[in-house]
């Protein structure tokens, strides 16, 4: 088998068998096949595409590239979920504890953040004294005892997805959706969960801009789970605005605690529910999605959903104090309200500049090797379809510099109004399974 | 500038402006751009194609990366031709002492055979003495003393095309029409001459397999030509069967010597009178294509045509009597005749598995360091159209190895004949300027 024939087969259209498909990633990651021959193939793949069974063969691939984990020790239903990523995600830090409170077992691997977008790990990483390094075993045992674990990578996992992924941002071949499916359920898969909730994020803000590329997105991946046999369903969620209020580590924390105790921000308490529900069904947990999104708002009445918060940041080194205390958690030294300064409707509130603005305050990486300021961040009072005035307070800005002028004038940039009276938008916007 | 932002543009269907390509370009040939960059690019070119503008500045950028050979030194008019590639196709041999002899000047650079194509400098080669390799200064006084020169490439010309095809060949890039036009026509403005004529083959023994492509890439060729101020024509011509009779080294050089003296086989001899008439008619030698097919053949009749090729042969050192005896020339151990062994009308000769017929004889490179036997190769006496039967005499190989029933059966094979009545193919398709 020849590389260069493989490439030839692709650009003209003619789909890749599991064997050439194998052989490709397999050189790939013994680096037997150079980057130039795959970044080509890359390119062709991008005006092309990939037919669900390629999908499936690179997504197998990848798995088998590296370790998998194993999860058959777990006793219970195991869940997982994904978020497509998007600015002022702090999905996992609520709905984990909530799903765990109601009876499945979410195991679950996370990332740092990079450019706009927050990572779960960093997040957690708020809460002093929490551990995000467990060993399988212990990840395992957690898991078993308490019902959640968010942890690392502990695994040489999809070596061959992190080279392909390394190689596509500098050949400009990321905007692919049969190579974004695969990408993320490879991970997905090695992780090993039964039962996976993807939310896949629509709008300015997120990496698929429109419904529809989101639906295909959604689509592809679901297809890839069902080929491996797990429970995979997607939520088509909005990104056109930052979710909830909180952009940053320290302040996005305090939301996820907010909405564990009921009184977080609607749309992203809205979210949780959702997502929580299509977990619980997944997993045959609850008869319904309306059954589900009941059970999970009884447990945030009833404190079990705080509970569960407590324990699972106790058993990995945290101090469970900080649900009552936020004092305990990193603090800006400066904290700004800013207004509005003409009247209007909320039109638009550009997520990927609020997700820059927060990482320009230090709360987000510029490159990997970035440090970043755990305590920063902003808070969007107003969303979209809100009416201002110049009395309105539009949001709130932790800093550890004193603002200028110009820091305000950007704030206040980030929202357009407009004379029109404007819908609130949806936030759920389609389903795919 | 980043490279990624100009392969999203690509990829995107935006053209790329002269700017953006000479940085690409320089940064390539430089090694400040890597491989797989490149490679993603040249992918994206192959689905988005370029406008003519991008093909001239991508010629711009590949001229200018290396040396330029200044003709300016020669008095008269300076001409050139190209062909894009086929099997027995000797075309320069005798188109070169043709115009020569009608007072053009041809100042040529060639190049040596690969695969199943072979190549002029090997071809000379066969006459004992003859030295492919002048200076420059000698390069240009012979062009301007006997109006003919025919040599390897001087200067480091082209490098960044060089670079480019290296990398086409192992990413599944080559058919490309704007990639393959920038390429021939980079190395034809770079060695200089004013007047160009291209024959571009179209057929099964071709690169191009299909008129309309051959028709769009003598269409850029001609376009790149003009933008620099050069008077390009190109003449598509059939390549479903071999060209002339005669495939190998030794062999083609006797073909190439009889179609001088008005002997040669008819295909071969339209073929270099049209070109010829092309060449005399874009330099302005004569006022029309008849006129030009006139003057040519006139002095095909009056021995200075072949007069001319034994001045061409002695000024580069070689042996002027191969003209008069074929002895002198590297001679096969054995000669075989193949008889056909069916009835039939001959409706394919199937160019390609002719020449690599001849490759694994020795008369061609299977890699570029192979070594070639200039004595042997095969002759096809029989061509598309002709009527055979069992007495037939289809053709003839010259080999220094006895032939094994094998060979017989191979060589056979290379005729499809059919019980209809076929016409004899058209040789000259379509003409481009």
């Amino acid at each position: 088998m020849r590389m260069v024939d493989l490439i030839l087969k692709k650009r003209d259209n003619l789909p890749l068998t599991e064997e050439e498909i194998n052989f490709i990633i397999k050189g790939y990651t013994e680096d037997k096949i150079p980057d130039y021959q795959i970044a080509s193939l890359l390119m062709a793949i991008c005006f092309r595409g990939m037919t669900d069974e390629e999908c499936f063969y690179l997504t197998k691939a990848m798995v088998e590239s590296g370790e998998v984990l194993d999860l058959s020790a777990i006793n219970g239903k195991t869940v997982d979920k994904h978020s497509t990523g998007g600015v002022g995600d702090k999905t996992s830090l609520a709905l984990g504890p909530l799903v765990a409170s109601c009876g499945v077992k979410l195991a679950k691997m996370s990332g740092r953040g990079l450019g706009h977008t927050g990572g779960t790990l960093d997040k957690l990483e708020s809460i002093p004294g929490f551990n995000i390094e467990l060993t399988e075993e212990e990840f395992i045992k957690q898991v078993n005892d308490i019902g959640m674990a968010i942890i690392g990578q502990t695994k040489d996992m999809c070596p061959a997805d992190k080279k392909l992924n390394a190689l596509r941002d500098v050949t400009g071949t990321v905007e692919s959706i049969p190579l974004i499916a695969s990408s993320i359920m490879s991970k997905k898969i090695a992780a090993g969960a039964q039962t996976i909730v993807l939310d896949v994020k629509v709008g300015s803000g997120a990496f698929m801009k429109d419904l529809e590329s989101a639906r295909k997105l959604s689509k592809a991946m679901v297809e890839i789970g069902k080929q491996f046999g797990r429970n995979v369903s997607a939520v088509i969620t909005n990104m056109d605005e930052p979710l909830g209020e909180a952009v940053g580590n320290s302040l996005e924390v305090i939301e996820a605690i907010e909405t564990l105790k009921g009184n977080g921000p609607e749309d992203f308490t809205e979210l949780v529910l959702n997502l929580g529900a299509h977990i619980l069904y997944n997993a045959q947990e609850v008869a319904s999605l309306e059954e589900g999104i009941s059970k999970l708002q009884e447990n945030m009445r009833n404190g079990k959903a705080l509970m569960k918060f407590k324990e699972f940041v106790l058993r990995q080194g945290g101090n469970p104090d900080v649900t009552e205390d936020y004092s305990l958690l990193p603090q800006a030294k400066y904290v700004y309200e800013v207004n509005a300064t003409e009247k209007g409707y909320i039109q638009h509130i550009d997520a990927l500049a609020v997700g820059n603005y927060a990482m320009k305050l230090g709360a987000g990486r510029l490159t990997k090797e970035s440090p970043i300021d755990l305590a920063v961040g902003l808070k969007i009072k107003q969303k979209i379809g809100a009416y201002v005035d110049e009395n309105t307070i539009l949001g709130e800005v932790y800093s550890n510099q004193p603002l200028t002028e110009e820091h305000f004038v950007e704030f206040r940039n980030l929202f357009k109004l407009t004379n029109e009276k404007i819908e609130k938008p949806k936030l759920i916007l389609d389903l795919v399974r």
